[in-house]
């Protein structure tokens, strides 16, 4: 197997820096589109042959060091007892939001054996089919980011709903979080069970806190679910590296240090370097290319993938990645050539 | 006159913190509201006597220590040819976007006395009208925010089609950027010369770059703005302090501290002291409430000025406001009330 992904999660050395990308399985490439063109998204999501098809395409195209399981983040609200729709200009659509005692009461701690089968169904396709090749990311959305899209009921511009709920009902937002993280650390728990080899969680809305609100709001039940999984995976006798990836993170990163992961995302917005002498050079980091660079001349593509490489020597482990996911726009080409370049700049001789 | 805004811009000593708010002449005011439901926004903005009556009223209801020319950062765009329109739902609309050489060579750089003496008259008018109480801020936008809404033709969510000029036709991108620069410049001097006694800078989403990116295509701009202003009013004898705003700063201070300005903006997703001390300590900031913690009860906002104003200790001196505009939802006694906690808790004895 190539393990060089889970060598490095766990700061093991490595014969060259690993490299996967958010959102490899992903519209950008025209062999999803094929299959997308079939089913629609939540079917997709749902139906784990397809699925797992998805997620091994870009294995086989990328040459990537990780598969990460096709899914989305919403799976779980739905599962919780939302109505989950997803809308070609809109985006995703949660209805009813949650903004009352009565609407979080009424949510569930779903079983995700029972209500998000699926899911784990898929992962045990994708070990097999797998064979070993690249070990396989599990993940999950970390609470607060969930929590955005329940209280907004979709995406947000400046999450007004969730920061007067947070400000005003703070009560009322613990007690969903409370049953949020509950739901995050079941689920990630029956990922792993199912087969996952690593899992990631992502807090992509966490950056619009200040670092004293996302302490108290969102980083403090991350660090609920990382100690019960250390715990648990201890308990099982598995080794299973935890990422935590939050986007925009320059302002945050003596506090997402507290969260207890394996590996933390950088996005771009921070030099590498920077990044990893706040968080601590005995840390593992994964990141930090700007999506959008990807439109560069891929002579200039591979500048920034060396300046990278460089920077990332201070920490005690990297795995290369976008800083977020990459865009449907993307060419497939510079894709390919970035996974190529990592390889070939990072062998250790 | 009290002024305790521009001495403090100067990195001078100061009786009290002085503070003013993003966008303090706007929706969350019943009083705009009254003059808003007669006209339109661009109207608004393009009717002198209209736009001093907002631009005066938060300094008689807030008490705060400065005012800021009511207008909008589309202004110069609209000036230099394009077409703009302002929907209710989707935000501004300019057409058509600029993406080729052919629409950025139609583009002018606009005589400001002719093209907006509605902003200048303004400007007039407001001098009569404040009589010294308080110091008129001018502003415009920074030339990279500005050039977005040119490319995207409207507001975006990740900057594709800029950062797509950008990467994949830089000389474009900078012809662009050169005849914004040119207005801007102008647009600032007219401003000075109708009678504005500091000018900001906004720099809205200068926070989408790397750091490497936000140098060569945001920074570089503003530095030859700054540094064009500021031989102008040394040879025309003036005294107007520049302030650079940039939105999600916290990973592009080693960069920003570059620009020359004599004021550097903070939003909220860093701590004011860590970025001070980025910044260096003989830098002036301003900022750094989340606009959202308005929503707080107040002894939980006053906590807030408090630690703000503790964390701002180190620098040479410091401005109170948000870290972004104050959003139409907030209630106005809550804007009273943070006014009058910064005066009180600041009192040097």
């Amino acid at each position: 197997m190539n393990d060089t992904f889970l060598k490095a999660c766990r700061g093991e050395a490595v014969p060259f820096t690993p490299i996967w990308i958010m959102r490899q399985a992903g519209r950008y490439l025209p062999d999803y589109q094929k299959v997308r063109g079939k089913v629609d998204f939540l079917t997709l999501c749902k139906t784990p042959e397809l699925a797992a098809e998805v997620t091994i395409q870009p294995i086989d195209i990328l040459k990537v060091d990780a598969a990460i399981l096709f899914s989305d983040i919403l799976i779980p609200v739905e599962a919780m007892g939302m109505n989950l729709e997803f809308h070609e200009k809109r985006g995703p659509v949660m209805t009813p939001a949650i903004r009352d005692e009565n609407t979080v009461k009424k949510l569930l701690v779903p079983d995700p054996e029972e209500k998000m089968k699926f899911v784990m169904d898929t992962i045990r396709i994708l070990r097999k089919e797998l064979a070993n090749k690249v070990p396989l990311i599990g993940f999950s959305g970390a609470p607060f980011t969930t929590a955005t899209y329940m209280i907004e009921g979709g995406t947000s511009k400046n999450f007004l709903n969730t920061k007067r709920m947070i400000f005003q009902a703070p009560e009322l937002f613990r007690a969903l979080m409370d049953k949020i993280t509950a739901t995050v650390t079941e689920y990630l728990k029956a990922q792993i069970k199912a087969g996952t080899q690593a899992v990631q969680l992502f807090d992509t809305w966490g950056g619009i806190f200040s670092p004293q609100d996302f302490k108290a709001h969102a980083l403090s039940y991350v660090k609920k679910i990382i100690h019960d999984l250390k715990k648990w995976l201890k308990a099982e006798n598995i080794s299973v590296p935890i990422i935590y990836f939050v986007g925009e993170t320059a302002g945050l990163l003596e506090e997402i240090k507290e969260a207890g992961a394996d590996v933390y995302g950088v996005d771009w917005r921070i030099n590498l370097d920077d990044a990893i002498r706040r968080l601590g050079s005995s840390a593992v980091v994964q990141g930090n290319l700007d999506p959008l660079a990807l439109f560069l001349p891929q002579n200039e593509i591979e500048q920034r993938v060396k300046d990278i490489l460089s920077r990332a020597a201070l920490a005690k482990g990297h795995i290369f990645n976008l800083g977020h996911g990459v865009v449907p726009e993307t060419s497939p080409e510079n894709v390919i050539a970035l996974v190529d370049m990592v390889h070939r700049h990072s062998q250790r001789k």
